[in-house]
């Protein structure tokens, strides 16, 4: 069985990776792809590792012509586009999988607050499904429109989830320090992201004000049965690839290290995509590029009584295009992992 | 005037930053150094950078030949080993700043449980002044020997000691999540510091059980006036120089960002090396590389009634060399910014 | 048709990049590996991004076991340890490609010259066949023995073969200015290669002394049927992976830049591997990660009547392991391409 | 003695090192800073790492203000500006260093060749003097107009010019690879300096095409007494400061290595910003940054007769903004040092 799929948006990072998956993947057909900055240009020349590989050309960013040619639309626009430009009618024509941040949040108004404008499409947020297959599977396959989690709440919330499920930790005591390569803030020209500006240099962005946010607290929310208040804190790191998020809560129990392992590994030992490191080793980016794979590892402080967890993904795999194509494969029921098995590179 | 200074261990990266600072200090006279590697060998073959500046010849790491030659001792050498060479007799004979751990704990117990050895001197404990300038000039001026503080309690104690002074936020609830540069972990070899190995990634290392750990409580606790436990983890970032604390802690208070701000300004608005940014900006390692300045921000967070306080500093220069001259001027009577000057350089 | 390998050295960079490889090669399956440093332990120990994806033990370095089990042996050590190891007899019951450098050159006398040792078996220099496969395909596919290319000699050779094989440069005025990463320089511990030390530095190391500089001059002493004598400088950049070569050359003859360009796509049009960047562009590294792609490009300077090749590879994958399995490949008449189809991975 | 200087162009990475560099002078009064995008702003706000140092407010770039307040201007704009900006009697009121290109080419026409556009005052050409103390000394003491080297001109002139000097090299024989760090492409927004492009990264650029290329060519070639035609190829290195050359080049004679090297020393032993580094040791741009020196050494190679020479500088300060102010210490009769002490920072 072969699938059609479109890209719009191919020419940011997040797009290219996608792009560059899904010509790899064993049962999709990539009928097209469209630029917004790059209309009629070979795609090999805005990303000449492509070249010889693949010759296909940047459409328009028109929506229409690309639905008979899609088993599945996969958007990497900025916020506020997608949700312009598709409607549930398009919805039953084919599947969507938006990598931005338009169906993320279930509420219209808190979508509004964080994101500075009135979502274009209230109607459509009911039907869209949260893409994090390891807590949402059934869902997704289910689903013609799924909103894919940002970066830093995939890699938050497989980190912890397990710990709110079982109700261990408080809820309004969780701190999310996350550490993020400079992909993760795209293509764009900015001069925070000149070489010479941001490499060699830490920094700490969006304090107590970052998009994602909102996000991870829904889904830790919807996870927990309660409501979830938390800091999260993104920084700057000199690398290219990977996020890594360092996780603070109060147990609110006795529970042992043994019961924690135990608990992760109920959650997560048939997930083809974590891996839960054994007792001494702790996650660290270099081990998990150019995969899908997310890697967790944690410490209980008995001096403090706080779990410390800390995960490690790559920001353009699991955190966006890796985890787009999980997502089509769950709707599309192809195997889960089918164009997803590369094994992380190292050193790279 | 001048003084007279030698240093110990002078072939590591703190110790030569000290040697470049001291050499370039328009009071003080470098008589001596010692290495335990490199004895015999003119310094600049060890640090080409020296080249035609530093015509000393590393010597034997015997102290006793030092003394007399020495207004100041400073020793760079690894926790245990300073503690070993000094005695209550040679401190009336000079003075002694310790750049290592071996005088920071006031308690013998507390550092025979993190370091791992019975503590060679316990008697000089109460003798040993905590270097860390902006909270304990007065006593630093009387001293005979300085504790230098860490790289990452010098950041992280700078970051919160005002709201501890004001008893704002709650002392167990601090948690200091911090990042580092590689210098941070010296010259000696190791799997973890081979460029393949950590450039391009990021790492928790010493998650609950770092050593820096006891040392920021009793700074924070000594402040505070009361016990202080708390969360510290370190990372390691793909970058030379500079440490940047991320702290969040829970506010005891309604108080307000302007409370906040004053009690930062009362605290620091005098002190040559600590800068408050204004409002909007945060501190990034890239604006203080080659100084001896921290800087410092902080957000709070209404939803969670959390304050996050962000600071950085260079980890070879606050965090080490720079400060243990600011404590040399400090016991010598010198003006205490002498030879600590330098603009921050960048980009670098 | 599957062919069953072992990889003796498994846990250096480059026998690691194979290991990677052959697992995720569609016609081979990897029967043991060796290790000196990690015997008896799991790979993924050692290389923890091949976690939960391959399940080997490092074996001892004892080949006469691994015969039966290899139908190909790769080995990937130092110099001077493969040709100590393997013997003639061995030669009839398996296939071996050696990534070292025990069988590139083809005069014992040469080697024991470059590399300060005689040679071990120079009984086996006249069976060992240059593993280049784009210049030295029909004898590959007989060989028995692989010298698999050196990282600088495959990129150098590749980008001006065709000149020498047309006559168009003088052979004595060539100029071989190579840049690698430091993966090049392996995953053994040096001072050089700690990360504070080469990071945001660049340098040139064994100038006019380097190892490589035979084995470049003797395949293009091959191709242009006369003997070549060059200059060649390698440099190490602060990055992982990727080579640059920026080769300079007198031009003998009145050649335009079109028949120039012609003779290059008659040479490469037809290699999978090789990619003639069009006008205007030039070789990065960053194009070429994680994949088996040399990119070549070259401009004529008329006022100096010289050409300039700049030609890039990934070190460790044409490189090295890459390269390794396409002679595998071609030895046993696989599809050349089967299990090097990776599209290169950016940014990374 | 003060002096009165002004800086045009402060807010890019050159002016913004020369004003460091200037405020830390100690003969050196900074009157004021012009910048063409951030007029009347705190230089600090766009440096941050200048906060509670430099107190300057960014002024419009009119010139004439400039001109009482200065005994001596300085320009780091783009060429093609300093020449519309400046006249003969702005000359006779205040000396002018340019750190741009627009004086350094004594021919107006290989100018108009080489920059794209026609000299804007060709009649000053004849008054400005090239500011390469170590070849020039004598004019830059008279001078009132000087054409500060570029950055690649300064590291090459000065590694190979006492080869040329002594006529023992082929003039038309040579052949510059140099590598610069990213700060030499200015702070200007660009998508090759976007850091996931450049990061982890090597590229050659301009190649047979750089204009720093007759800018070498007249310097070697006023030495050398002789026309000299060579080429020049500069690449782009994953770091932010320092540029290392690799010079190539055929010796005409039958010179030994003692002479070569006792030719350098002559012509740089009483050099205080020149070090020939001794024997066995290579430059690497680690060892000069932040400083004003140039590293050099050299290899002679026997097999092909060619003699590679090496040379490291950074790009920043010896390259720009150093160069400057020890070309204005010559023309105000100031130590030659001042201002320029600053000894290598490492690592950095």
């Amino acid at each position: 069985m072969t699938v059609k799929a479109c890209v719009v948006g191919a020419t940011g990072y997040a797009g290219a990776e996608l792009v560059r998956l899904l010509v790899q993947h064993p049962q999709v057909e990539l009928t097209a792809i469209t630029s917004h900055s790059y209309v009629g240009q070979p795609l090999e020349q805005v990303y000449p590792n492509f070249a010889k590989r693949i010759p296909l050309i940047c459409e328009e960013e028109a929506i229409e012509p690309l639905v008979e040619q899609a088993d599945v639309l996969f958007f990497a626009l900025p916020h506020g586009h997608v949700a312009q430009k598709i409607d549930a009618d398009l919805l039953t024509r084919t599947r969507v999988v938006d990598l931005g941040a338009d169906f993320r949040l279930q509420s219209a108004d808190v979508y509004e607050h964080w994101y500075g404008l009135a979502h274009p499409k209230p109607e459509l947020l009911a039907q869209a499904i949260y893409g994090l297959p390891e807590w949402c599977r059934e869902q997704i396959k289910k689903a013609r429109l799924i909103a894919n989690p940002g970066c830093y709440p995939t890699c938050s919330a497989l980190a912890i989830a397990p710990l709110l499920q079982k109700g261990w930790i408080d809820p309004n005591s969780i701190i999310i320090d996350a550490k993020s390569g400079v992909t993760g803030a795209g293509r764009a020209l900015a001069l925070g992201h000149h070489f010479s500006e941001c490499n060699e240099s830490i920094k700490a962005y969006g304090v107590a004000s970052h998009r994602h946010t909102p996000e991870i607290e829904q889904t830790l929310g919807n996870i927990a049965n309660m409501p979830v208040t938390l800091n999260f804190t993104p920084h700057l790191v000199p690398m290219n690839r990977g996020i890594l998020a360092t996780i603070y809560a109060n147990l609110t129990d006795s529970v042992t290290e043994q019961e924690v392992r135990q608990a992760y590994e109920a959650a997560y030992h048939a997930e083809p995509f974590v891996r839960l490191l054994p007792p001494g080793m702790l996650p660290e980016t270099r081990w998990i590029k150019g995969s899908n794979y997310c890697d967790i590892a944690f410490r209980l402080d008995e001096r403090t009584r706080r779990i410390i967890v800390v995960a490690a993904i790559d920001n353009l795999v699991k955190g966006a295009a890796g985890q787009a194509i999980q997502n089509m494969n769950l709707m599309l029921d192809l195997e889960e992992t089918a164009g997803l098995e590369a094994i992380p590179l190292f050193p790279v």
